[in-house]
C-alpha cells in the first residue's frame, strides 16, 4: 500500500477471481465459463470491428439495446448494458444504497457484494441461508432494506421461484431489490418482465455464462426507465464508453442467434444431471442446481484436499475456504467429455483413499 | 432520477462526451479520434480472439503488461491496464483523493476531472490558466494538494515542459501528481520515466488516440508498485477483468508494431500544423498545439457559430459553452483530405459572412 491510499479505503478486501494457471493446460471448471465457443456469427461480428476500432464506441450501445428490448419484450429505456455484470452491480451499489439506505444479502452468495458494499461504504446485512442452503424468501419479506439476491444463488446454484421473488419485491415498496440473473439461462425462472410491474425492481444479467462471451465483457441491467438513468448517470460520470464496438456487436449478434445459445443451454442441463447423478453415485451431496455448475461434498475426502487432488490431476474446480461451505467444491459443467474425465478422476482419488 | 437513487449523488451532473450524431454521414473532427485504422496485425490479433470469447480474459493482461514494460523501460510491477484511461483516472481520484486530501487542477481542462471529484466527494480547487490559456507551472509548486494536469492539455493543446512538470512533483512530495499524457505522443514529452525517480506520480495514457483504438477501451497508468497497487485494489474491488480479450491483444501488437502508430503521429503532426497556418491565414488565432487537435478562434465568426455552420455542411467539431472558452473551436486533426475540406468550408462561411 503506498503512503497515498485514502484512509477509508485502508481495510478494503478486493475480491479474488477463481484461478487462471499459466504452467499447464488444466480442464477448467472452475470459473463457470461456457464449454463452447461463440456462434459464427457472433465470431464474425466481432472481427468485422476490429477494422474501425480508431472510432469510439457508441456509448448507447443503440442496435444492440433495441435488440435485447425486442427479445425480451420490454423497452429500450429499461435497458442499460455494462462491461460486465461487475460493472452494473458496482453502479447500482453506489447508485441506490448508502449509510441511510442499508443493503441485505445471503451470508453464502456472489462474493463480490460485500466488496463493493465496503467500496462504497454501505452497511450491509448478511441473513444466512438456511441448514440445507436454501435462501428462505420470508427472511427477506418486508425488512425496509435494499435487497440483493442471486437467483439461481452462487455458489449454491439453488433457486427461488418467480413467485417468491414476486413476494420479496411487493413486500418492499421503498426499497430496491436486486436480483442477480447471471446463471438464470440454466433453468431459472427470470424476473425480467417484473421489471413492467414493480418500480422498485432491477434485474442484473451476463453475457459470460450462457452466452459463451465471458472474455468479451458484456453485462446489463433492466429496470424501470427512472432507475435507468439514475444507473447511466453513474455511467456518463466514470466511463460512457464502458463498452467497446467488438463486444457490442458480438453482443448484438449472439441475440440473434438466440437459439444456438439456448441450445448450448440445453446441453449443459443435460450434463450437470449426469455429472450429479455420477456424484451421488459415489456418495457425494449435491445441491439442486439450476446453474451451470454443481456444489457437491463428499462424506470421504475434504473439499480443499480434493481440489488441490484434482489441480494436481490437471483438474480445476473452485474450493471456498469460508466455514459453512469448506467441504464443498463448485464444479463448473464443462463438455460431456470434460465431466466423463472429471468423474473417473474423481473415483480414482476416492479409491486412493480407501486403500 | 428515481425515489431511490441516493442524496449524496442527486446533484452530480455526468460528463458530456462529443455527439455521434447518426443522422448523416459527417467529417468527424469533434472526438480527437485517429483518422489512421489500427495496423493490419492489430486487426488480427484482435480478429484472433473472437474465437475464444467464451473464456475470461486475464485480469493481469500478462503479455499485454509485459511488452509496455520494455517498451518503455520500465517495471511490470508499475504498469495497469484499464477499459480507457477514463477507467484508471476513476480509479486513482477514488484511491488517492479525499475530504482529507483535496485536489487541485486547472480551470480549463479536460471536463471529466469536475465529474470524477464529484462522484468521489473530493472537494477541488480550480486553478484559472494564464490569460494566454497557459498552466503556469508556478501555481501548482508546493501547493500540498493532490494535482491533476493534462499534458498536453485539453482543449487548449497547449504543453509544459518536463522540467516544469518535474518541478510540480518534487515541491509536493506528500501528495500525489497525476500527469494524464492522453495527448503526449503528438508532440508532448512525457514524464513516464520520471516514475521511476518519484514515488508521488502516477502518469496515465490511453490507446484511443495515438494508436488508433478509441473503440476498444484501453487505457493505462504508471506508477511506483506501490501506487499501482493500490490502483490493483480498486480494479479488484470492481471489475478484475476489465479489459476484454480482443482488446488486450489489439493493444500488445500495437506495442509491438509501434513505428507505424509514430509515424501516423508524424502525419497528424504534418497536418496540424498545415491547419493551424491555414486557420492563421484566415484571421484565426491558433493556440499552439503538442496534440492531435487545435484550439481557435476567429474575429469574425463566434465559436458556436461557426461549429452550427460546419454541422450543416457535414463537419462536425466540438464547441464548449464555458465562458472563458465559447468563442473557441476545438479540431480534431484528420487526414490532409479532411483538413482541406475543413479549411475550405471555413473560408467558405467567413465569405457569405463578409457579403
Amino acid at each position: 500500500m503506498s503512503r497515498f491510499f485514502t484512509d477509508r479505503l485502508k481495510s478494503l478486501e478486493a475480491y479474488v477471481p477463481g484461478e487462471q494457471p499459466k504452467d499447464m493446460k488444466y480442464i477448467k471448471l472452475n470459473t463457470n465459463e461456457s464449454p463452447f465457443p461463440p456462434s459464427p456469427s457472433v465470431i464474425e461480428a466481432a472481427r468485422e470491428e476490429a477494422g474501425r476500432l480508431q472510432l469510439y464506441s457508441d456509448p448507447e450501445c443503440t442496435p444492440l439495446v433495441a435488440k435485447f428490448a425486442e427479445l425480451y419484450g420490454i423497452d429500450k429505456e429499461s435497458v442499460i448494458m455494462t462491461n460486465g455484470s461487475d460493472e452494473v452491480l458496482n453502479f447500482a451499489f453506489m447508485a441506490f444504497s448508502d449509510e441511510k439506505r442499508p443493503l441485505a444479502f445471503p451470508d453464502i452468495t456472489y462474493g463480490f457484494y460485500p466488496v463493493f458494499a465496503r467500496l462504497n461504504r454501505i452497511p450491509y446485512e448478511e441473513i444466512p441461508l438456511k441448514e440445507d442452503f436454501t435462501v428462505d424468501y420470508r427472511d427477506y419479506v418486508g425488512i425496509n432494506k435494499n435487497i440483493v439476491i442471486a437467483n439461481p444463488n452462487a455458489p449454491t446454484g439453488m433457486a427461488l421461484s418467480l413467485d417468491e421473488i414476486e413476494e420479496i419485491i411487493k413486500s418492499n415498496p421503498d426499497n430496491l431489490v436486486l436480483i442477480d440473473e447471471a446463471y438464470v439461462d440454466f433453468g431459472g425462472e427470470s424476473a425480467i418482465l417484473l421489471t413492467k410491474k414493480y418500480r422498485n425492481l432491477l434485474v442484473t444479467g451476463t453475457f459470460s455464462k450462457s452466452r459463451s462471451l465471458a472474455g468479451a465483457r458484456l453485462g446489463f441491467g433492466i429496470a424501470s426507465p427512472e432507475i435507468i438513468r439514475d444507473l447511466n448517470t453513474i455511467k456518463y460520470s466514470t466511463n460512457p464508453y464502458n463498452v467497446n464496438r467488438m463486444t457490442m456487436m458480438a453482443g448484438y449478434s449472439a441475440l440473434v442467434d438466440n437459439e444456438y445459445y439456448m441450445n448450448n443451454c440445453k446441453t449443459v442441463i443435460e450434463n450437470r444431471e449426469y455429472t450429479a447423478k455420477e456424484l451421488e453415485r459415489l456418495g457425494f451431496t449435491v445441491l439442486p442446481s439450476k446453474t451451470n455448475f454443481v456444489f457437491a461434498k463428499s462424506p470421504d475426502v475434504g473439499g480443499e484436499e480434493l481440489y488441490l487432488k484434482l489441480k494436481a490431476r490437471g483438474i480445476l474446480v473452485r474450493h471456498f475456504k469460508n466455514a459453512r461451505i469448506k467441504d464443498f467444491n463448485r464444479i463448473t459443467i464443462g463438455t460431456k467429455s470434460d465431466m466423463q474425465s472429471f468423474i473417473s478422476n474423481v473415483e480414482e482419488i476416492l479409491k486412493e483413499k480407501s486403500k
